[in-house]
């Protein structure tokens, strides 16, 4: 566990103050399970801490994160009604964007990722929020319906203190090179290899 | 990502529903981070169906997770008063155990961690809760505090459906082989080893 104690202290010019509030930029990927789940647990201390949280669900259908999704809802409801922690939206791609007119079809998948992410590279520009989770977004990258430079771009441009949490497989090496924070998670062993199906409460 | 199937269906004489209601144990291990993290985000699902759920954190003084607790607390309170999710309860061995008399000192950690898993150990036996987060038990198993074997015995006989995840780095073998889910995490790169600093929002 980090201690808070840093091995170096960067020749950065900047105040302990001004790296405390850096933008992260964060990285989950790897075989195994945990890259969303870690994101999700990462989203409820930001909460805490009152951030504007916006969550962007790329590529899985609606019937997964079902549970997570209800739950940071209803902390952005606490925050609404009891003014405690921080705001939460939660976009999906699976059945067309909530701000888009379009509704989705299977074909025009690739269309659907390209407009989420010029939705969030809008929203990066304008500073709207203050933790991004980009779920399952390495596929779009890896398939090429978003390009990676662009993304990288972007994000290494972006004002503020936002931070950018990206899971799934297979991250572009681009990608992990831009991100302060890469965590792999590795299968070591997993109930589906002895035939036990996805459960309810753990898978969904 | 899994997608339901599973790769071989056992010859176990259980039913599909019998092996969706199976309990799990999982172990989130490794030196990346993410470990307990995902453990909470898995906290999200369980309280969206329903369960009843607890968490024990060892060995970490108060000032950690305060944003997951909180977070989760604060479902715990909209089930008890809206209806939704699971209730939640949360203790923590760092000031002494909430249903203990004794206040904890830097001398007896290891009889703290002992009493903690004494509890644990009588609630599994009584199927007190549904889904379990023992956060860092791992480190009292590795320092002896906690016998790994009664452990491993408890937890193999325990009744019900009772789903239990522990994290934390060094987990012991024993464990390992007697868990359904093990996932390992593991650091590719963290911002600390470039001298950043433990940041609000993302580290507590």
């Amino acid at each position: 566990m980090p201690q808070g104690q840093p091995l170096t202290v960067p020749r950065d010019g900047l105040t302990t103050r001004a790296r405390r509030n850096a933008p992260l930029l964060a990285v989950h990927t790897g075989a195994g399970k945990g890259k969303s789940t870690a994101a999700f647990g990462m989203a409820l201390r930001a909460w805490n801490q009152g951030f504007d949280i916006a969550v962007f669900q790329f590529v899985k259908s609606a019937k997964w994160k079902v549970g997570e999704e209800t739950a940071l809802r209803e902390l952005g409801r606490a925050h609404t009604e009891r003014g405690v922690g921080g705001p939460v939206e939660w976009h999906k791609m699976g059945s067309g964007w909530s701000w888009s007119r379009k509704a989705g079809t299977e074909e025009d998948h690739a269309a659907a990722a390209a407009e989420g992410w010029a939705e969030i590279a809008r929203r990066l520009a304008d500073e709207r929020h203050d933790f991004y989770v980009l779920d399952e977004f390495t596929y779009p990258l890896k398939w090429g319906w978003v390009d990676v430079a662009e993304v990288v771009d972007v994000l290494a441009s972006r004002p503020g203190t936002q931070h950018v949490v990206i899971t799934g497989r297979d991250a572009p090496a681009a990608l992990l090179d831009a991100a302060d924070l890469v965590t792999e998670m590795t299968k070591v062993k997993h109930p589906m290899d002895v035939g036990r199906k996805g459960q309810r409460g753990i898978e969904w």
